[in-house]
C-alpha cells in the first residue's frame, strides 16, 4: 500500500513528539523516588555490592534483601489487612461453632460497631486470627483468602487491597532483584495468608515468604488421601525478636539489606546491620496525611495501634546510620493508581 | 615458538585417542546409573515435565524436588553422621558442664565402648543432639561443625564424611537443577548442621535445607552486639509427618519429585504423590553389602537402628507406583572415589 508523503511526514512528527515525551531519566530504576539521601543510599548500596572489584562486592548467592510488609510495602491503616479478613470470616466461624456467638471477640464483631471493634484488646485479635487461620486444609485456606481478595475493598480508596502497594518500594524490590538479590518478605502477618497474593503482587515466591507460622498437621481424609490441616497453634511469631529468628530458620543467611517501619522491625535491622561489609537498613516514616497516613511519635504524632515507630527507634536509626524514608519528601508517587 | 611438524601430528593423534576414549553416552546425564526402570523413570519424568506443550508440563516456578539426606544421598550406616559429631562433642560438653560426667548418655560415651554406645536408647541420642546443637551462637556452631568435617573420617572407607555421597543421586540432583528444578534437602537431621556443607557438597543453598529445627534466641553480647543463640528446644522434628509439614512451612508448594529411603520419608512421598499432574516418587533400597550396606525387611534382612525400610513401606511403594531403586542393580558406581 502506498501512503501519501505528507502522511508519512505527519507520522514521523508524531513519533518524534512521543519520543520527546519520554522523561529524561527513563533509565532511572527508581522513578517514583525524589532525589535525596534515601534514593541515593539505595543506588549507592546496589552499585557497591554488585560491582566486581568493589571492596564492598557481595557474591550473588549472598545477596539477600528482606522487606517487612505492613506499613513498609503496603498500607497497614486503619487495621492490618489480615485482621479485616479475619473479621469478615466471623460469620463462617460462628456458623461452624455456634457456641462462639456470645463470646468475645465474636460478640462485639457481630455488632458491626467499628469503634468498638477497634478497641478490642490484642489478645482477642490473636484469638480471632488463630480461629480464622485454622480448621481447614492449606488448600482450602488458600482458596478462601484468594476469593476474599477478589472482592474485598478498602474503605478509603475503594480499591482491592492488593492495589494499596507502595510503588516506590515495588521499584526497590524489582531493582534489587534485577541486580541478583533474592527478595524476601519478613512479616508478622500469617505466612500462608501473604503467600496467596505475594507472587502476583510483588513477584515474591511462596518459599520467600517468612511470616508468622501456625502449625500444620499431616493426616488423611475419609478417602485416605493425604492432607495438611492448619492448626490453631503458633509455631513462630515472626515479629520483633522473631524476625531474625525466622530469617535464620527460613533463609539461614544474614540479609544485606532490610526494610521496615516499626518496632516490630527493630531487631531485623539490628541483625542485618551487625553483619560484615555493606549493609543497607531503611525505615519508612509515615508522614504524609494527604496521600496516605501520618502516625508515630517519631513524627511528633500520637502512637497508633499498628506500626509503632517510636522516638527510641528513630534515635537508634539516627545513631546507627540507618536511613529514614520520609513518605512525604522521598516519594514522588505513592500508589500506581494515584499520580 | 615453532613446533616441528611431527610433534604436531603426534599431538593430534593423542587428541583423537583421548576423544575416542570418551564413553559413547557422553551426553547421558546419569552416567552412574545402569539402564533399567529406575533410570528410565527419572529421564521420562524430566522430559514430560519440562517439554513445552507436553500434557504433563510443569511451569518452572513450580518445579520443586525434595531429597531426604541420610541413606538417600549419603551413607547413614553405622550411625547418622550428626550423631558421630555429637559424640565427638562430648568432651567439650562435659568440660562446660562437669556435672554431666556421670550422667547418661555422657557416662557411656566417655568409655569409648562402641557396642555400648550403639545400644543407648533413642531418648539419650536426642538429649545428646540437643546438647551438642545448642548453647552457642549460630556462627560458632557453623564454625565448630565446619572444623570437625575438615578432619573427621568414617571408619570403613577412612574418608571425609562429605565424600560418602552417592554419585548417582548427585547426578539426579544436578540433572533436575539443569532442567529448572529447585532442589531441596528435606532431612530429619539438624537444619543448621546440614547447611554447613550442603552448598559445597550438593550445590544446595542454606535456604533450600529443610531440616529439624531447634529454636534460636535473639539477644545481645556484652558489647551490645546482636546475636542469635541456639537453644536446646525443638521447633520442628522434620521426620515422618514432620516432613510434609516442614515442606509446607519452608517451601509452601507441593514437590513434584521426592526421594527417600525409609519410613521417615513415607509421608513426604505420599504428600508428593497426592498432587495433580506428573509426580516422581523414589525410594533407595540398600541391598549392596559389598559396595555399601544391606539392611531392612524389604531386603529380607533384619531392621537396622537407622533408615528403616519396612515391608509395609515396600508394599505401599509397589501399590502406589513409586519406584524402588536397587543400589546393587541400578547403580553402576556408588561413590566418586570407587569405580
Amino acid at each position: 500500500m502506498c501512503r501519501p508523503r505528507k502522511h508519512r511526514i505527519a507520522a514521523l512528527a508524531l513519533l518524534i513528539a512521543l519520543v520527546g515525551q519520554r522523561p529524561a531519566n527513563s533509565q532511572d530504576p527508581l522513578p517514583s523516588w525524589n532525589d535525596g539521601p534515601a534514593k541515593q543510599a539505595i543506588l549507592e548500596f546496589v552499585k557497591a555490592t554488585t560491582t566486581e572489584g568493589s571492596p564492598k562486592f557481595v557474591p550473588q548467592a549472598e545477596r539477600i534483601a528482606t522487606f517487612d510488609q505492613d506499613g513498609t510495602i503496603w498500607v497497614e491503616q486503619p487495621m492490618y489487612t489480615q485482621v479485616v479478613y479475619a473479621i469478615d470470616r466471623v460469620p463462617a466461624i460462628v456458623k461452624a461453632k455456634p457456641e462462639l456467638k456470645n463470646v468475645e471477640p465474636y460478640k462485639t464483631i457481630r455488632t458491626g460497631d467499628h469503634a468498638a471493634i477497634a478497641k478490642l484488646p490484642m489478645k482477642d485479635t490473636y484469638a480471632l486470627l488463630a480461629a480464622a487461620f485454622s480448621g481447614m486444609t492449606v488448600e482450602q485456606f488458600h482458596s478462601e483468602v484468594s476469593k476474599w481478595f477478589d472482592t474485598a475493598k478498602d474503605r478509603r480508596w475503594h480499591r482491592p487491597y492488593t492495589e494499596l502497594i507502595y510503588q516506590p518500594m515495588l521499584e526497590v524490590i524489582r531493582y534489587l532483584r534485577a541486580n541478583g538479590y533474592k527478595t524476601y518478605i519478613v512479616t508478622g502477618g500469617g505466612q500462608d495468608f501473604v503467600r496467596v497474593y505475594a507472587e502476583k503482587v510483588y513477584g515474591i515466591a511462596p518459599e520467600q515468604i517468612v511470616g508468622t507460622v501456625g502449625d500444620t498437621k499431616y493426616g488423611y481424609d475419609k478417602e485416605g488421601r493425604p492432607r495438611l490441616t492448619k492448626e490453631p497453634k503458633l509455631m513462630l511469631l515472626d515479629d520483633t525478636t522473631g524476625k531474625p529468628e525466622g530469617i535464620h530458620m527460613m533463609i539461614g543467611r544474614r540479609p544485606h539489606a532490610a526494610f521496615g517501619n516499626s518496632i516490630g522491625d527493630q531487631q531485623m535491622l539490628e541483625y542485618t546491620g551487625a553483619g560484615h561489609g555493606a549493609r543497607l537498613m531503611m525505615l519508612v516514616l509515615h508522614d504524609d496525611k494527604e496521600r496516605e497516613y501520618a502516625y508515630g511519635p517519631a513524627n511528633g504524632l500520637p502512637n497508633s495501634k499498628v506500626g509503632t515507630f517510636t522516638q527510641a527507634l528513630y534515635d537508634e536509626a539516627k545513631g546507627k546510620g540507618w536511613t529514614v524514608i520520609s513518605m512525604k519528601n522521598d516519594w514522588k508517587q505513592i500508589f500506581s493508581f494515584a499520580e
